[in-house]
């Protein structure tokens, strides 16, 4: 059984028919609440270990509808719909507020599919870049427990380092990336990586105003065969922002391995404050 | 009262707490189902319509399930949860099977959103293309009848006139579009709109093979303000693939008006057979 903090993370207990019993894990917490990939991952985990799941995700959206207070939480899963080769998934998290009513945390839907191998062409090549070894690691932590279990190699658009309020000329940041300790890439540590990057407003205006994720949608090219070929090595990861506006600004994301093959695209939408 | 045919397409009737009758639109049909932008755009009308509604659509994610069949459906809605200054929203769209069992037929959940105006910023300004009026508008309806109802004029990435397998070198697509005949433009008509693109998969291979969304979600820029100035006037679509891999390839696609406000940021993960 591994011992990664990210296993710890994500475990979870079979309670009846699409409800798991889980716990947030004080390794993966982020200022008010986990950070919201393992929060992702968490409910991906549920769909992967229900009995009548089919095939592989090939899409998530989770919304995140209130910050996870710490301590337990069930996750409640359901098979909406099965077709011959996709199936469509709701799910939610569930806690119970002080006077013992359910209080929901989180929406999401997914869809897996049995994929079958056919034409297949990508039409983003990842963009040229120093390799891993040739860029500096972050120091973990800065602070936030969940950032001690990443290893952060950025290549662009670094977390301003002045926050002296100049606005940057674009809200791109690339970076390899990888879980640590290193730990093979799998279908849950993938969607977690997918939302690791810095909320883009700082970048753009190197003003630390509180952000958070409202929405993440993460569409996967990789299957077992994608995952398997990545193993423990480094992902690049580039995100950039659209809009800007009134309180709200979008995020387009693509991972790829080592190899260049792009193993998921994400977007999200994301709450700031003025 | 409105005539417009996307008004009739959209037309529910409030059963209970939060349950709406619908029936699919003769006007809105596509090949085996209603155009997708009107299923998604019926959705959110649902929950525009709810009296516990508050704010904006900000954004809004749809799965198609299965097909819709011709004739009546019921939209249901639930308020998940409602914090302060956003509301997070589970739908399904149910029809009965023959044997008068209900069958989900589309899941989706959406984000409401009271914005208020902050410091705001345009990462991605509109490509430069000629003007609407530069460009020739297509002939109507192509045997599909929901093309009848949009106008669209192309700038570039045009649907291929010869399905020659020849390989397209980038599957990206530019357009002015609107209704037709022209309406003004809100959250709804935008929505449908953000879905009008057809499949990447045709442009890149030249090959018209079987292809159908299946999960798409819209990020919502515009409030009431850039809806009003847009009026009745094109929007340009953009889209472009991501990824073709193993039966299914994603899409992002952004929107802006002719005043060059960007409206709505899009993505959406297709299915493609081959």
């Amino acid at each position: 059984m591994s011992s990664h903090p990210f296993d710890t993370a994500l475990k979870l207990q079979a309670l009846a028919a699409g409800r798991y019993a889980g716990a947030t894990s004080p390794a993966y917490w982020n200022m008010v609440g986990p950070f919201g990939g393992a929060t992702a991952a968490t409910v991906l985990a549920a769909v992967l270990q229900h009995p009548d799941r089919l095939g592989d995700p090939l899409s998530i959206t989770v919304n995140y509808a209130g910050a996870l207070a710490q301590g337990p939480f069930e996750v409640q899963i359901h098979p909406a719909r099965t077709n011959r080769s996709t199936q469509h998934w709701t799910a939610a998290i569930v806690q119970q507020d002080e006077q013992g009513q359910p209080v929901i945390a989180t929406t999401a839907t997914l869809i897996t599919a049995a994929r079958r191998e056919t034409w297949s062409l990508s039409d983003l090549p990842m963009p040229g870049v120093p390799r891993p070894d040739e860029v500096r690691a972050m120091p973990y932590g800065q602070g936030m427990a969940w950032l001690e279990n990443y290893e952060l190699r950025p290549v662009s658009g670094f977390i301003p380092q002045t926050w002296d309020g100049r606005q940057h000329d674009h809200s791109v940041t690339q970076l390899w990336m990888r879980d640590h300790p290193p730990r093979p890439l799998d279908f849950c540590s993938l969607l977690a990586l997918s939302d690791i990057f810095y909320p883009r407003v700082w970048l753009k205006r190197a003003t630390r105003v509180p952000a958070g994720t409202v929405s993440i949608t993460t569409y996967f090219h990789a299957g077992g065969k994608e995952l398997k070929a990545t193993g423990s090595g480094y992902l690049l990861g580039q995100a950039r922002g659209q809009e800007f506006r009134n309180g709200f600004f979008d995020q387009s994301a693509q991972l790829w391995d080592e190899a260049g093959t792009l193993l998921c695209t994400s977007h999200q939408i994301v709450y700031y404050k003025e």
